[in-house]
């Protein structure tokens, strides 16, 4: 297994597809083989040999597409960069890989400088893009013109394909290693349940393309066939035109996007009946989103993917027709085909259904380890079975529960409130874009429920509308007291709504475990 | 990756869903998974080490199923034994693969004390069916009985899952070493056509399940979740029975099969709309046959696999939507998600679209090699490629056209005819239940088209009938213009036709080359 195998397929079976649509630019399978294996050839020429890592720093678009196949096809191994990184976290991550050869396109050409003086390692910098090429950077079309077409490496099976940096959570960063075999087996495994893509379709790329999320997708749209769609990067405007403009089939996106598209006029106005499979992770999504999600686009089946980067990303599904069952709705579904999943105690003996545990998995897409950290790769992967660290339970039917979504629980006034009900009620409101609820110190109730909205453009509201509009719908007691109202909620590279930063600003440090 | 992946997720998500019918014998995944530990632990208690090799010569069973679980559970090997093959040609396979312990059923016990005298290395027989317990042997029930559950040996990845033994071509008999992550490589990638099974469906077994046509069916729908249906071997009133009773929904045949399931008075009276893919291999179905099926099985779409065993064994699908061009229907259809397929010449260069050559193919689902057989492992995959040995082309669209079959052609007076085209015009009078045309030695027209026929049962014809019978459908120099009646037609243990054999009893040795 290897991912340029899709790229000998489609140049075999339909070289005049598009391979990629990037705003008015069109790529053939034909051209994408062309200038990958050109671009290939100008690696090998810069001195890029087997294993080395050539990092890509840059916003979605065709080229990127592009590198991620001229970089096995080399024989080499990605580092995609994670583009909401600081320079110095970025630095960490090209310097820890070895990482010598960086592609920057126009949005970070201007922290070539800063990253070439914290990074001695790093040698070579490409622009692509179709602005100015920096000074000392070399031209990514100018490379393609300049070198023939060289043979596949056909890099592959338990070879390195790339070391993607988790960062988020405590700790440094740590580099994970996945191998071809282990991107392919997630991709088949999860195309396998028969709900994830149309074969031969078109997918589009909103989420980043830096993160694996969209890059399993990306691996899978290869492996089945079919066009990319790809936007620089997330805007409900952006997503809707690009549905519409170029009928795409399937979608990856998180929860939060898929609230901002639903709240979007342009996409009111939109004809999205193209979309069949809507593909969502990094958390559940509301009822209140889901159902107008649901009106919105009327064609699609809802697919709600859990895993984490070490799981190539993919290891549990909450399929369309799971969908169709609100209980089920809060779960992240079960063990997909190629994986095996268990929930563990402390001495990783299994635990029983309900009770909470570390969710655990095994199967053909666990990682290669993380780079350079050996005892962290044994104790993650110790007796077999990588841990994700995630708290969960199973249910009977072998449908795993997240728990610390779930645990993202207030007790005010000695009761439980769940976040997400809260949160499901107050998106229901018309002037709510999107909201997050946490709870804060309150001297009377121990912890109270407040809300983090951000509003409708150019809607008002108020704390005490939008509690009696909860109100409506949970008890009071559930009902935030208090609110703050926000131009955006701040997102981990994944989407997740970072609620960690919003407890922050009102917890003193280390009062509040969960994160 | 690995073959006991299925069986954790099923007892997990499915423990009382049945996972084998057999008869009136229904067993569900966590009695499956109950025995299969407790029959592996008796492999082990037998002495039976990491990779060790344990042969399987039985009819379709639910036991069958469980042996193929059971052996990599205890780390150990299984090598199926062809239940066609002479006693001679099965000790060799036993032989060469080095198999100590050996399972046999009812059908097969009588076998045991000749294989013991050719076969110094086997030490360990087992019993399994209703039947008296051979001399010597030891009962697989009992052993069930005597041991407690152990852990699973995990045994996946790269390591050798099975030894499949090829024949019917001339040469010794050659052991196709196929490790886990081949055959769940083709079995995921097979399912991610979208085209292959009902996820959680069930799956008839007819086809002989030592064979990897139907080997590959049970890994994916062991990987898919669902249950086995399983008949002791083919009959068209046995499967027509079990489709209706046990509501199939996805089934296995050659083309062979199908003909005489269509032709069947039982099949015409019973109630197979449950079936939803009908899955067939070994070569195209005739156009004949495929109208009367689409008749007979009006739910069913139909989904063309071609491998071969050195590919685990799925290399092209033609899909159900490919189904609908009559012109396609004469291919084999195209590379499936998890292969890379190409038409090579002598040298290794690929060749023109169109242009006659071997097929090759790459992929995660190439043999790890031929057991004992280095130099025929590396002639075989020269390259990084597995070379069919099949002929074929390719058209524009990448679709493979096996000439192989094409080739059997008869050059009668000058003029081509090709055998599939009189045998689908042959196939539609009503008293032909199965036949096959051949070239034969003529005085005058150097080959005459002749016909090979199975005529159903009761019912007459002569040559002259059937002659004027072609005359309504094909050119009356295409029509045959001799005949011989058989009681059935020699099948190889794929289900395929042995033309070769028929032509032999015409054709002097070695005077004619297409097999």
């Amino acid at each position: 297994m290897y991912l340029t195998q899709g790229l000998h397929r489609a140049v075999q079976q339909t070289p005049d597809l598009p391979a990629t649509i990037f705003g008015e630019q069109v790529r053939s399978w034909a051209e994408c083989a062309d200038r990958v294996s050109r671009f290939a050839h100008a690696l090998q020429a810069l001195g890029v040999g087997t294993g080395d890592r050539v990092g890509i720093l840059a916003l979605n678009s065709d080229d990127y597409h592009e590198i991620l196949l001229a970089v096995p096809w080399a024989d080499a191994v990605f580092t995609p960069v994670n583009t909401r990184w600081s320079a110095a976290e970025i630095a960490y991550s090209l310097v820890d890989s070895g990482t010598e050869v960086l592609l920057v396109d126009d949005a970070f050409a201007s922290m070539v400088d800063d990253l070439r003086q914290r990074c001695d390692v790093l040698q070579t910098v490409i622009h692509c893009g179709g602005g100015a090429v920096p000074a000392g950077a070399l031209s990514y079309e100018r490379l393609i013109a300049d070198h023939e077409p060289v043979a596949d490496a056909y890099r592959g099976g338990d070879a390195l394909a790339g070391i993607y940096y988790t960062g988020g959570t405590t700790g440094s960063p740590k580099g994970v290693m996945l191998s071809h075999a282990n991107l392919m087996t997630s991709a088949l495994g999860t195309a396998a349940t028969g709900a994830f893509m149309v074969p031969g379709g078109r997918l589009l790329h909103a989420a980043p393309m830096f993160h694996l999320a969209d890059g399993a997708a990306w691996v899978a749209r290869n492996a089945l066939g079919g066009t990319h769609v790809i936007v620089p990067g997330f805007t409900p405007g952006g997503v809707a035109e690009a549905i519409a403009a170029h009928e795409v089939t399937d979608a990856l996106l998180v929860p939060t996007m898929i609230q901002l598209l639903v709240d979007s006029p342009d996409a009111a106005e939109a004809d999205l009946s193209s979309l069949q499979h809507l593909i969502y992770g990094a958390s559940p999504i509301s009822e209140a989103v889901l159902e107008r999600a649901a009106k919105l686009l009327p064609s699609a089946r809802f697919l709600q993917l859990y895993g984490m980067t070490e799981l190539s990303p993919t290891t549990t599904a909450l399929t369309p027709d799971d969908h169709a069952d609100p209980e089920l709705r809060r779960s992240a579904g079960r063990a997909v085909p190629h994986a095996e999943v268990r929930i563990v105690d402390d001495e990783d003996d299994e635990v029983a259904r309900g009770t909470v545990g570390e969710v655990a998995a095994r199967g053909g897409h666990v990682m290669l380890g993380y780079w350079n950290k050996p005892a962290e790769t044994a104790h993650a992967l110790r007796g077999g079975w990588m841990h994700t660290g995630d708290g969960g339970y199973m249910d009977e039917r072998g449908y795993v529960y997240i728990v610390d979504r779930i645990k993202d629980m207030i007790v005010s006034g000695g009761e439980n409130v769940y976040s997400a009900e809260v949160e499901n009620a107050l998106a229901k409101h018309p002037s709510v874009a999107a909201c997050a609820v946490i709870g804060v110190p309150d001297p009377d109730w121990g912890e109270r429920v407040h809300a983090v909205v951000v509003l409708v453009d150019a809607q008002q509201a108020t704390v005490e509308e939008l509690r009696e509009h909860c109100k409506q719908h949970i008890a009071g007691y559930k009902s935030p007291r208090s609110a703050e109202f926000v131009e955006a909620l701040p997102m981990s590279g994944a989407g997740k709504i970072l609620k960690r930063e919003l407890r922050a600003r009102h917890w003193p440090a280390g009062d509040r475990s969960v994160s």
